[in-house]
């Protein structure tokens, strides 16, 4: 079975799982293994990869609406070098930081491919899920959607800027700010395109989008071929990990947020669409 | 640097780090990485890696004196084939279901190795550490050791025995219930040599233990070679999930614990010996 229909599988058998964070009691929690062939682009420092691997569960804390308290993750690697071990923790360490969650440790794990693991957790009496939206809701993004997919493209001519442009910041305190006015939230790790989808079918609910109001990362254009490249790299790549919410009141959002917020279209009855045509419920092949 | 080296470095990097749990605030949270070249046998199920790998996080739980509350794991494999999926979960499930905490899920990742990243979270607020141990108390240990030694060993003879076997009980009950009288806590996976050595350096303290009051598996017997194989069976090779902890007052433990308690020996002032020997600082090579 592919991805999918595995994790659908998951998602039956344990009532808990399916969205961004397991909810036990006031604590969120969350997990993900990330490696080298799929993750870390050669070039990817060290820094960046505790950075950013810790950064991606705290980003599904983000998409709660919790509060990040705690991160721990797991160091797999086929040694041990002091320096890019060091380097690590930094970036764990830093990316906790910028959300206020402490870096509590981990464990390492003798390990053939460069594999972490991390696990964030949250606290929040008011989850938002991915199963309220309604009709007639504007749904919004924060800050710049295509970023990761610049920093992807960038990794052979300028290693230094796709370091960069992979050490996001966590939404945790967007996400914060704007869960008592959402409906409904997720974050975009799997792209713009497939959060609509996944957040249409829990709230039972479409979506009318305009890809003209898309906050697009301005390395998109730097790094894309066309116009039509660049709007692939925007809408499907992913890997990037803002947030995608609905809401009844997006003036208000905007003015609460401490990032910028884009309406980028609202909430329908059914389907998903782009300026009128279906937008494909597809990632990014890479 | 090797791996104890590394995790030398990371306990200096992280105060919160170097127990057998993090502590963040009342919650008590472990992580660890399990793979298929080291971790388990060909012939171990899907099901028996579930439960093997979210029991070995719940066992650091229980090494704190903490309740378990929930765990989380990612399931990493080249492909997702949905019996096995399904057998893992069910592993999961099951073992949490021992200790009282729910598995509310985590993620998938395609990783060349089989490959489980497993986190547990627990409440307490009174976690044991491993630094209270003081000279004249007892120092003792929970259930048998040497049953995963004698598993390992029966995967290729008798597959469902050792799969049997590779299942152990998270002592979480047994924690909670020793917790108020243990002055230091830990977990055998490290073998019970390793294990009295790491409770020495972190209490300043030594202990001095009889071979003959150590509560060998029957399993042992079964398996070794001879009685020097046995004894290196059940002193070193460890991954067993036994509480090893100090007390002052054994008589009273051993009545309130769910499970058999043996008092091995006492705590000194400094050093390891074993029947007078001084005992080595080493696990099983395996």
């Amino acid at each position: 079975m592919d991805e999918r229909a595995a994790l659908g599988l998951i998602g039956d058998a344990l009532p808990d799982a399916g969205d961004d964070c397991a909810v036990v009691g006031s604590t969120v929690i969350t997990t993900d293994m990330l490696h080298e062939t799929t993750d870390f682009p050669p070039g990817t420092t060290r820094y960046t990869a505790g950075w950013r691997s810790v950064g991606a569960s705290l980003s599904d804390v983000a998409a709660m609406g919790a509060a990040a308290t705690a991160a721990v993750a797991v160091y797999g690697a086929p040694s041990f070098e002091e320096r890019e071990l060091r380097d690590f923790l930094r970036g764990a360490r830093e990316v906790c930081e910028t959300t206020g969650a402490r870096y509590v440790g981990g464990d390492l794990d003798g390990h053939e491919e460069f594999t972490v693991a991390t696990t964030a957790m949250g606290e929040t009496d008011t989850p938002v899920m991915r199963d309220g939206a309604t009709p007639g809701e504007s749904v919004c993004v924060t800050g710049r959607i295509g970023r990761s997919a610049g920093g992807f493209r960038l990794f052979e001519t300028d290693p230094e800027r796709a370091n960069e442009l992979f050490r996001f910041e966590p939404r945790v305190a967007a996400g914060r700010a704007v869960a008592p006015h959402a409906s409904a939230m997720m974050d975009s790790s799997d792209g713009l395109a497939r959060s609509l989808h996944q957040l249409g079918e829990a709230s039972d609910c479409g979506f009318a989008v305009e890809y003209d109001r898309f906050p697009v990362h301005e390395s998109v254009e730097t790094v894309a071929t066309d116009g039509t490249d660049a709007r692939e790299l925007a809408v499907h790549f992913g890997e990037d990990f803002e947030l995608v919410f609905t809401t009844d009141d997006p003036e208000h959002v905007r003015e609460v947020s401490p990032v910028p917020v884009s309406v980028i279209g609202e909430v329908i009855e059914a389907g998903v669409e782009m300026d009128g045509e279906p937008l494909p419920d597809r990632g990014y092949t890479h």
